[in-house]
């Protein structure tokens, strides 16, 4: 999900710029968007369910046109969280004042908070963390001599991977958990409005220069007086855990996360995964789009020659109805189109960014062969994905994984691969190699959970409101 | 508002009988719709800004298709609590279970109940009743031993003009204020399922027998296994007092409230308008379509002839655009037209249900005058509007009233008419003449309210959440 | 379908006058309406299918915004002429310049004119007379000296009952066949405007003044000098042959037709009906809306009291979607109710504007009944429908008449009523009674056709064109 | 603009294999989309301005569903000639039949041509030259034996580059001018049906075979019975010249024209720019999409590394709407950002595929600075664009090319970059090397046209008929 805020002294246009900040995140997210105004007090909002391009028309915007506070939220979907009830930012009224409230992230002890928030009468409207989290605020807001306190103290009950992005009459306030699972960094424009983003493409699509991450654990509170204070009572208290699959797959190429590049994360994957799995062959062929990085790595890293070799056709959307046949499989078909000149008679390395239900792959493949490929050597610049993410990354739907259920060499026969390779397990830090950060997660492709595992017990009440969308 | 709410062992078409019935109460709320259905726990759910054709399309009513207990609810707008977030039904999670409710009327002391819970922590979401109504129920339920005993006990801190539908996972709750404000039935249907709804045209709508009303003070309990139970603990409690203004205006046609047919009280209220304003005149014309009744009533008791000598444009909707010239104007010419065929020449009666700005009833006599007639005698068969409405009609946006600022001359002059004549104040209750109710609530006309005023002191977030519509 | 000009000197706000002029006419057509103005020889067009307030948008009509003359054109949907391909107005471009068309009614001898252009070569795009009308008159345009001499010869080829208004890059031209079988008039608004419409309303919704009609056979010419020219060589030659159903049925109450008003001749029906057919009863009640007038009328005649009956749910619209039952059968009910105040433990007079094919007139009786009504005495202020209409008013889709296969005492106890009348064919003419026109079409009651049949033979082409709507 | 049809004897499908050919052929055209299919002699159309999958819903592909012969268009819009009125493929009928026609390319004697019909009497209703073409063959078909002979006699009239599809109710008929102007191919599924379409990339998406090019001058008629023939009076009779700009931008990478890859034409391009103007760098970067593969044969040449420096926002779609700024600007920002870690402290080399008004190409100059980069060598893939193009390219909008006011070193000024190469106009045809097709046009480079210049009269009624979009 992607998280967006601005705050300055010239009350106009903020909404926009969040508007800008979140189509630069909608590949973080593309179920809902919501934009929350603080015009002096005055909260406005508007959250829908869809792309941020069709959620905001002119009125929307005219209607968040002014204020001097602006935070906004897209989020993808997941089961049971869908709908425009569960848009974020939410906005919420207690005894001391107003909150909106965005996240990133997911809370493990989730189950835990709501039900003691319940006992002591709570009420919730949503299933989604980004409830429990603003009643964990409040309750705390009771006694805390200021909201960025009772974000503090929050975080004492807090577990799980999050950022928060809060806003109040007066300020805007941006958290990390104290693992640092998600990414999350602020910029300055020129005319000294601070902006918050989950990932730094988004400051530079709205001209902010980027100024640095906000640390693990830190609470960093923007003041409308052009403040900006940091409180680090959590920093340093756990070991860092950056997602490691924000390289991967997560961020944009073009942003940089920890003083790494993205897109340099994803060459080295590439390169690593040429000396890992070389091969002799004519050409390398990235899947579009977020397979080329690691396509270019390895060929650069093999020495054997780029190539273009597939064509993405840009105009299909979330229009195409795909009449008369089965819809997954000419999705396929029409999104993606081999370039016959560039793998005729070739052997071909293909690069994806990683293999999960291998469908896709195998038609990939197939495509490839009928337009003349002699041979197909895939690489998946990820290592096999074997356990679930409990942070919030979209591993959820990747349950029925072939890598869980099939070796290796029996993918490749199943995808109708010549030879097959996913990134090594140990070369899967070196990718970060030169980041800034000292510590990564890595659960999904190991096991290794940097806290402790979601409660099992099933809430009595998880994924029993369900909303018609659209 | 109207509330429509259905409960039976079969489980299909439930949300499809609420579709029609909140079709046959689209006059009591224009601004949105929902529809929630309990499918063995599950609460699904649709609401959105809009009519409710335009709300609920094939999928929504395929997402709500199956269930046992399904309520619906559509809102008009008041500033403030207008945008999706307010829609209704709301459904809140508590400790206790899962609750969904949809309200008619408001409160007068909300602000105070508001201030106590949040005193208590509670955290809200939105500006409506409805949450404030849906917390003081929950927060009994954690004590009481049935959702139906919170319901009673809440009963005990709400006041103010109240209707409300709950649903939990196994009942279908109906519930009135111990005053009764507003009207509130049920019926059966011939395969035994169980029918609520704000006005009687909604049961024949779904093809339900009428049973009764539910009581002033009266709780009524439907439960799956096909019981209703009524708890009366509240009942008797206060004098009765009917919003008598659902007679003039707020209520359909063909709705019967308290054994008073509202038709009927309309003619009434139109004879005794011919009592008591009496004239000579060649035909009595009512402006459509809620004054044609009240005409009715003043030709038939006057012997003058009634005459339709106004016709509405019948697809004038909400996509009508007024390009170069001003909207308001346009609209009522485009609206209405004279039938000089029925007024030319001629002295007329025209019977408004009642008079607000003056505006649109200036611009009707113009229209009249164009078309030949050659006296107009304006009426209108509900008294000078002179007090605010605490109990949720929409008389908010009647500040204005041309009648606080003007004697009836005045009045006359202004719009235009030869003479002009309001129902008398002594006249009002005559109009429910036969209803079996035994009071009513004529504030609006006297200012003699039921219940204890509103707490005049601002609350400091009313109206401080904006949402965007559409 | 309803035709709609102005032609004058201000250039701004022609289309919107169109635009409110077509709202006023949308009762004559709702399958789809068009707009084109005349910006200085520049043909700006808007069309689509749908209501007029669907088609026209804010942009639409900002493109349309300049000019000093604008047509406009609202067609009901027939078999094989559906779609925006046969959206009017039509434009047409040929060697002595460019022309745009609407029409009102339909050619008898289309199918011969269309065999003998195609055999000079000439090509067609749709299945619409008006594409014929428009090649036959640009082909007389070729010798004659004028466009309005061309439309003059034109008329000697052209059989049927028609209404053209035709708008050049000069000139805005109304025609109306010999016989004068539709209504065609036109008027002036003060700033000396001059505004053609198919109905009288339409005068009166944009603030025209009344002047006189087109005559049978005139062609008027209006020109951006202001000027006004009558081409009368065609008048007189045919006995006038207004068709008697615009009175019954298709026109507007407020409308008047050759000097007699609507709602007059409507409420003539009804009380020559009262005549023709008394009956002891306590309320005569009418089937909203068209049935209404005729009701009053039988209610005046028979001194029997009028009453309001049957209540019209007004937000019924396109969006209805009837979700768990047949379609049919739900509109009816959840379109109209009864008012058991009005008709309980009564006998009923009923009065329709016609009886087509008696399921709605079933099912209205069904709903009184069980609403108390005792008897039902059900009229029809037309009579029986037992001949096509080759002219172009929608009574092609009432060939499964009931009235031609069954009696009256059939019908009766088909619909359940307990007696019925239609209005006697010998009182048809009646209705007209005071009309300064001097003969009328009553061919779909007695089957005397003031023009030849149109030919019979299948034209190959015919209906093989079908355009998917929306 | 993109033509795609296909004819087979399995009746079911063919519309959604012409919705999918349009898919791919979408870049051709985003203006208006239709098409058209033939059941048994009815021809069913849907057509509407949008993107292919805005224009065609389900509902519209039901309407298509059956038929031996559907096909398709895509266009975009040029001046004059927007909106649904001139979308096709048109629909003519005429005494000989029935005919649908859609057209790519544009006649350089529309202008003579339309004036001679309309001499004969014809008339427009469009200002496309698809509704000329259509009347020059309905006119030939008066006297010729067939349809495909009336197609062959009509090409004795028509000048200009223009490929035609045609359908009849027995056949599909694929035409391309004697010049060969545009492209044109056919196939061959596996269970019979023929498709023919404007690119090889089209086939790819169906799973059709491709089987070979329309000849210059060739006409080919494809039967329901499943014959094909070919009529070639025409070929050889002129020097082929194949638009050689649909290799550097037209075409779709993946498609193959007269033998050649277009992805191989616009490496060769991009290493052929790399002889002519060589410079020290350090990456070679392309813009997105069409500079990709001209800079990866520019990095392969020169042996520059190539990067991916700039990332395309692929949400960015119709709806976005530039809140706050002016659009141009904005939407270059959202849409490009520059990847830091690839260009920073690097000397790039910025390969587009043209240089038309300069501004977007200076905004990238400016994100690539501003991202780091120490120098920038733009190079233009194609030479400067120097002559219209009366063909039907869309150049027609390059009216205002900076390469016709300026010099090479002053545009490098205007643009801001450090050296400036435009593809020398001697390696223009170097390029489509390997081509089987012996000429092209290069016009638009060079002023050798391959046919006469369009007549410059300009026509009375030229756009002088503008429909509103949408």
């Amino acid at each position: 999900m992607g998280l967006f805020g601005i705050i300055g002294t010239e009350r106009e246009n903020l909404a926009s710029a969040v508007y800008y900040g979140l189509y630069a995140l909608q590949h973080r997210g593309q179920e809902s968007a919501g934009i929350v105004v603080n015009d002096d007090g005055i909260f406005r909002q508007h959250k829908n369910t869809g792309l941020v391009g069709d959620v905001f028309d002119r009125n929307a915007m005219e209607h968040l046109a002014e204020g001097e506070i602006a935070i906004g939220h897209c989020r993808y979907g997941t089961l049971g969280t869908k709908g425009v009830a569960n848009a974020e930012p939410i906005v919420v009224n207690h005894i001391k004042g107003r909150l909106a409230l965005a996240t990133d992230g997911r809370l493990v002890n989730a189950t835990q908070l709501r039900h003691e928030l319940e006992l002591s009468g709570m009420i919730f409207h949503t299933s989604s963390d980004a409830e429990i989290i603003s009643y964990v605020i409040t309750k705390e807001r009771l006694s805390a001599p200021s909201i960025e306190e009772a974000v503090n103290r929050a975080m004492n009950t807090l577990r799980g991977g999050y950022c928060l992005l809060l806003m109040s009459p007066r300020k805007m306030i941006a958290v990390r958990d104290e693992n640092g699972l998600h990414p999350l960094c602020y910029g300055r424009r020129e005319n000294g409005e601070y902006v918050v983003a989950t990932e730094s493409c988004a400051l530079d699509t709205v001209g902010a220069s980027f100024i640095r991450e906000i640390l693990p654990g830190e609470i960093v509170v923007f003041g409308v007086d052009g403040s900006v204070n940091s409180i680090t009572d959590h920093c340093g208290k756990k070991p860092n855990a950056l997602c490691i699959f924000e390289y991967f797959y997560t961020a944009r190429p073009d942003s940089v996360i920890s003083d790494r590049s993205v897109q340099a994360a994803r060459a080295a994957a590439g390169a690593l995964l040429a000396r890992a799995y070389p091969v002799e062959a004519d050409v390398v062929v990235g899947v579009p789009d977020s397979g080329l990085d690691a396509a270019l790595g390895y060929a650069e890293e093999s020495g054997i020659p780029y190539g273009i070799g597939l064509i993405k056709n840009k105009y299909i959307g979330r229009t195409f109805i795909a009449p008369g046949q089965s819809v997954r499989e000419d999705k396929v078909k029409i999104k993606l189109n081999p370039v016959s000149a560039a793998v005729k008679g070739k052997r071909v390395v293909l690069v994806d960014d990683s293999i999960v239900r291998g469908t896709t792959c195998a038609r990939i493949v197939k495509l490839l062969r009928s337009a003349g490929a002699t041979e197909i050597h895939l690489r998946s610049s990820a290592p096999k994905f074997l356990y679930p993410c409990y942070y919030g990354t979209d591993i959820d739907s990747r349950e029925n994984h072939i890598a869980c259920k099939h070796t290796v060499e029996e993918i490749a026969r199943i995808v109708g691969a010549d030879t097959l390779g996913f990134l090594p397990l140990e070369d899967v830090r070196r990718i970060a190699c030169g980041s800034s950060c000292s510590g990564f997660c890595t659960a999904c492709f190991d096991g290794e959970y940097p806290t402790e595992a979601p409660v099992k017990c099933v809430n009595k009440f998880d994924n029993k409101i369900s909303e018609s969308e659209g």
